[in-house]
């Protein structure tokens, strides 16, 4: 079979035709089009259009409110809070972050939660967002399932819990951080799974303590943490900032979206957006950053090391290539994306002549 | 040699009496008293009086401005730059983090920075200073030396760039987390040296990659990030929000203040304070915080593990036995603070009566 790739233009087409279709406006629909085809450009592709088939389901299910009323129901000089109404959260977050921006223009620094709001995509989408603002994004999220117990715990009451933060630089790819709070995401264990290997010592451990290294047994144990109690500790306070703060899913209240699809999962969500201009000469600073980029691409390296890599480079040159070469899906997902559209009575995705 | 204790109050006015002495204004003497205290009083000995000879140091090597100009040099509704004048970090940092509590109480959120100012203490000490206004506190800091090379790097640019988070709870012990980026924080490898102990393998690595196990080789390798390459990039990150956004010294402009005692170190902080009462009710955030800690700490344990710790209960913990039994100095501390009384010309440190 050949190499099955496609350019933006026809993913963000298809994924809002299927939107569409599902029964979202026209113009939400290709707001999400838009989103998650720049998860899959940026090389996020555990949270791009490999998501389409699940939301699908979660909306087929009933889960997902297809024209929410999304709100502020709190709001001071420097900080509001969303209320998503169930939709989806590409919609919410964009919502959020452009608030978040439009108020740091001002305020120097904003803050804005969500709550009923859904799974959005990578976290670096949103924090991201501030850069063509010549802003700093700050990112925190509520993980949709829970596979982290508390440090010496069994009970699986946290999760994945995200981070990412997004700098503007001058001349230099942005520095662009995106991490879960443990060493591995489940997505990458699920993987691990599908191609028949086994992961590396430091991802999971069982309910002994000790290393799981079957992916295909993963539920017999646990993700393991980032420095260790120092990651769970992590996940927790970007747990209580993103959910329980805003009155959203935490701990025991988390809906694993894998498993249930029609429970509203409460999802919550928070966009941080710092004008850097507030601090001083924004040129000043955008150069300063790209200096301490140079400084540390440019460090020594340890034997059989090629390259420093700066967080968020990566993505960016992926992003690069995927303009130029399209983007390749595996043969499994185009084979239920021609299905979803099969089902939908869309015309199905087609890919980029060789 | 019988076990040497200190009350909290005897520590703080030993401290202050230390800093008039060495030319400190009586109030600005007093408030580092107790902050340095309050950091013992928590637990982070490596933060608290065990500084005070290098303070001193500092301070007689003209390294530290004895009547800083504190100021505000930026400031917008939700932010201020506050420049610390090369004043004692603890005199800066209560500053900048009183009006990030005062701006937060209007705005819901508000964001302060430091430049020129100097190492301040242990992380939490700042964070915490918002819970008794019932507010999240959360601190960034570039650490005062670098021990951190960039990920597959040799050059250490980076240093254990601190974060701490305290969040507020009813009747539950608050949630502070206090965390290096790094696996250890540098101090815990110097005290495994001075105790004559090998290191875990897992906190440094020497020039090849390899573990580096002997406290006493140290300076042939280098601490490990957390996560790897994720706690590169978490250091990074906190390094250009605490530093490079405030205009402090970051990457190779960050001073070694273990080896050099006279060079204006520049060093960057950020306080950020969010109100909850912005979100909702205060007191169901606080009972939503509790109810969550509850169900954390009464998870399942994995065999073998007798209790599960919230992040800030320890150090609470510590914090009532101190206030009981007095704090404990180890015999080569006590040893040093009486040569800098005797230096200095002040009464020495007594100890608590049996």
């Amino acid at each position: 079979m050949s190499e099955f790739r496609v350019s933006s233009l026809q993913l963000e087409a298809f994924i809002a035709s299927a939107m569409t279709a599902l029964g979202l406006p026209e113009s939400d629909a290709k707001t999400i089009g838009e989103l998650m085809t720049e998860a899959d450009m940026q090389g996020s592709d555990g949270h791009g259009v490999i998501r389409l088939v699940p939301y699908a389901k979660r909306i087929l299910s009933g889960g997902l409110n297809l024209k929410p009323n999304i709100q502020i129901i709190q709001e001071r000089t420097a900080m509001a809070l969303i209320d998503g109404d169930n939709g989806m959260g590409h919609l919410v977050m964009k919502r959020a972050t452009e608030l978040a921006i439009h108020k740091a223009r001002s305020a120097g620094i904003a803050w804005v939660g969500s709550r009923l709001s859904n799974h959005a995509g990578p976290a670096s989408l949103y924090a991201r967002m501030a850069l063509k603002h010549d802003m700093i994004g700050l990112y925190f999220a509520v993980g949709n399932a829970n596979h982290l117990p508390p440090w010496g715990g069994l009970d699986m009451l946290l999760s994945t819990n995200p981070i990412a933060a997004a700098i503007p630089t001058l001349q230099e790819p942005p520095v662009v951080l995106d991490m879960a709070t443990t060493v591995a995401a489940y997505g990458k264990v699920k993987a691990k799974a599908q191609r028949g290997e086994m992961m590396p010592e430091g991802w999971m451990i069982d309910r002994q303590g000790k290393p799981l290294l079957d992916p295909t047994k993963s539920d017999e144990g646990f993700l393991l943490p980032i420095g260790g109690y120092k990651g769970y500790g992590l996940s927790l306070i970007v747990g209580i900032l993103a959910g329980t703060l805003n009155g959203a899913a935490m701990g025991s209240q988390v809906i694993d979206f894998n498993k249930d699809f029609s429970t509203t999962t409460n999802t919550g969500q928070a966009i941080a957006v710092i004008d850097p201009a507030a601090f001083g000469d924004i040129q000043d600073f955008k150069r300063n950053v790209d200096q301490l980029v140079r400084e540390l691409r440019g460090a020594q390296r340890m034997p059989g090391v090629e390259r420093i890599w700066l967080p968020g480079e990566q993505s960016h040159q992926k992003r690069m290539d995927h303009e130029k070469q399209g983007v390749l899906l595996a043969p499994s997902l185009v084979k239920q994306l021609h299905e979803l559209a099969s089902q939908l009575a869309i015309s199905p995705l087609t890919a980029l002549k060789h």
